[in-house]
This record gives structure tokens, C-alpha cells and sequence, in this order.
């Protein structure tokens, strides 16, 4: 029994979390056992860990420190909430992954970003999702970007635009694992490829189980 | 300037604290710039990665996870803590590094050590101590340990001979940077064997510095 495992990734305000819900309601109502869940952050120890990098306490933190922070709360969460729901045959719908770490790592200019990609791995054992749904945004039409920005805004929106590259790149690289959807699109309308696509991941599965 | 980077490894109870003190002290009576420290959790970040591990709050924690957050918290103790006083010319002596690490990934055998390996290489940026002391003790002498183990403690204990098996090969794997003295040895004589090598390690780094 293997579930199927989705994730929703993009820029904030592309509408990751709308497109969650709408997936987990369909999904639901075809009578899938669903499990939504996002990253980072859920679990005791995502919880933890995100307090660690927000925290003003904190201080300036590592690059490195960060980039394994996240790492961990990957490893956690596949343990703890991921991989026991696949294994009970249920769909995954996760909001944000790896393409979420990498793309805002690689953003930062600070980091290797091979050498980010080789931790995410190590982190997550290889598990890579069944579907990626990559909204695609340029960052100055998400919702709550700024019309005109001022200097420090504007090294906001730079990160903002080399974020939303890498995503396509991610996208690119390994265009069967990708749904690349407009994210200006109206909602119902993506709600509806999403569920199509799904809906083939799902029927090819079932093939695969009982050819 | 580049200061000198020390640090003690072994197990619970070999007295890394009583010989970091004595060396620190001897060190400042000699005009020299000391910072005492330890992993993991000598900063706030550290802290409270430290408490995600031990938190029963956190329940089981992935394996991967915890070694993550290991190498994170050890990268930024190098961020914060390390390199800012090697660069000033300090004596770091630090109690547990990346050995302690590799010791009790390796010891837990769950893990491939050579990856943990490289997950703490790229957290630490490759910085290796100039020496190591390792206190070797067999387990069963150390302070703290039971005369007549039950079975969870004598699981236990061959974890602590594993543990103990790995920072001897560590230090077998690079002699020239390690000095290993028996622990039961009388402190004083650890002391002095320790401060001559210290002080064999910053004549040979004047004379680097100053030909």
C-alpha cells in the first residue's frame, strides 16, 4: 500500500494554501483518506525549530545552521507525519517541500547550492513527491507586494525574483514530477487541473497495483 | 592572527571538565587570551536545539533529524562563538566537537557514519581543532557507572564501548593531531601532559607566524 504524495510549492500569496484546501475537499469527497500538512513547522520539533530561526534571540543565525535547521525539520517531518500516511495509502498534500528550502537558499547567494540540494537529500532519504504543483508568480503581483518599493523593499523583490527562478529551474529540471500553473489564473480553474492531473497520478498508481 | 583551537573528547564522566578548567587557568596565567566553551549548546540557538532533543514534548525524534540538528547547532557555535575568537588570536578549548558526534551517531547504529561524517564537515566548513585531548576511559570506570548493570543498562553500556571504540579510531585515524591519555590517570599528570603539548602547539605556531 503506497499513498500518493502532492506538494504545492511557489512564492507567498500565490495561493498555496487556497489550492490546498480545494484539493483536500475534492479529494475527500471521492472518498481518499487525505492528509494535509505543510513545511516547515508541522510537528513538536518543526514547531521548535522554526521558533529557533524566527527568534530575534537568536540573533544572526548561520547560514549553514539554517539551511541543516530546515534540513531537520524535513527529516522530522517525512518520520513523523509523511511517511507513516503514505504507508497507510492515503494522499498526500503537503504545502511547501525540498523546492521551498532550496529556491529561498539558493535566493540568499550565500550558500553552495549543490551542496544544499546534497543535505535536502541526505535529510529526506531521496523521497521525492509523486506531483509538485509549482504556482508560478511573478513576486510583484503576490498578494501583499508593494507598488512602488524603496531600496531595502527592492532587495526584497530581487530575492523575490531569483527565488521564483529557481523554482522554474527545479520545475525544468524534472518537467514529468512538475504541474507548472499561472498563478493569476482564476482559482476554480486551477482547482481543476490540479484535480485532473491528480486524478491521472491516481488512476496510473492503481494501474501500477492491480495492472 | 590565528589563534589555536583545542578541544577535549570522550565519554560522560572522564573529566573533560575538571582538565578544561586546568588548562584554561593555566593558559590565562600565562598572559593568554582564553574562551572556555563546549557543544553542544553554547549559544542561544544552541540552547534551544538542545532542548529539541532532550524535550519529551519532541517524542521519538528522527535519527536523521537529530543529527541534523547536531550539525546545526555546531555550526553556529563556529559562527558565533569560534571563529570570532580564533580571529582575535584566543586559545579556543572546547569541550566536545565533532567527535563526540560521530562517536554517538556511530555508536547508535543507525546511521552510515561516513554520512553523518560528511553532514558535519559541511556544517563546521571543514574547521578541524589543532589538537584534540581524548580521555580514554573504559566505560565501566566511568564516574557514574553501575557495578552491576540490568539488561537496559548493560544495552547501555555496549552502546558506551562502542562509543568509546569510535574516538579511538577517530584518533587513530589522524595521531598527529591528538594526544589520548588514560583517564584514570592522576589529574595532574593529565594536566601537565596536556599543557606541554599545548604549549608545543603555540611554539610551533609563533614559529610559523614569526620564522
Amino acid at each position: 500500500m503506497t499513498g500518493l504524495f502532492v506538494v504545492f510549492e511557489g512564492g507567498d500569496g500565490v495561493g498555496k494554501s487556497t489550492q490546498t484546501k480545494l484539493l483536500a475537499e475534492w479529494a475527500t469527497g471521492q472518498g481518499l483518506d487525505v492528509r494535509v500538512t505543510f513545511e516547515p513547522g508541522d510537528t513538536a520539533a518543526g514547531q521548535l525549530i522554526r521558533r529557533i530561526v524566527l527568534d530575534p534571540a537568536t540573533g544572526e543565525l548561520d547560514p549553514r545552521a539554517e539551511a541543516l535547521l530546515y534540513a531537520a525539520d524535513k527529516a522530522h517531518h517525512l518520520y513523523e507525519v509523511v511517511r507513516p500516511a503514505l504507508a497507510r495509502g492515503e494522499l498526500v498534500i503537503c504545502d511547501r517541500y525540498v523546492d521551498s528550502m532550496l529556491a529561498y537558499q539558493g535566493a540568499g547567494r550565500v550558500l553552495d547550492l549543490d551542496e544544499v540540494a546534497g543535505i535536502a537529500r541526505w535529510a529526506t532519504d531521496g523521497l521525492v513527491p509523486d506531483l509538485t504543483v509549482l504556482l508560478d508568480l511573478e513576486p510583484e503581483h503576490a498578494v501583499g507586494a508593494i507598488a512602488e518599493p524603496d531600496r531595502l523593499e527592492q532587495a526584497g523583490a530581487d530575492f523575490h525574483q531569483r527565488a521564483r527562478r529557481f523554482f522554474l529551474d527545479l520545475a525544468a529540471s524534472d518537467p514529468s514530477r512538475y504541474l507548472v500553473l499561472p498563478a493569476r489564473d482564476p482559482i476554480e480553474r486551477i482547482a481543476e487541473q490540479v484535480r485532473h492531473r491528480v486524478q491521472q497520478e491516481l488512476s496510473a498508481q492503481a494501474g501500477k497495483i492491480d495492472p
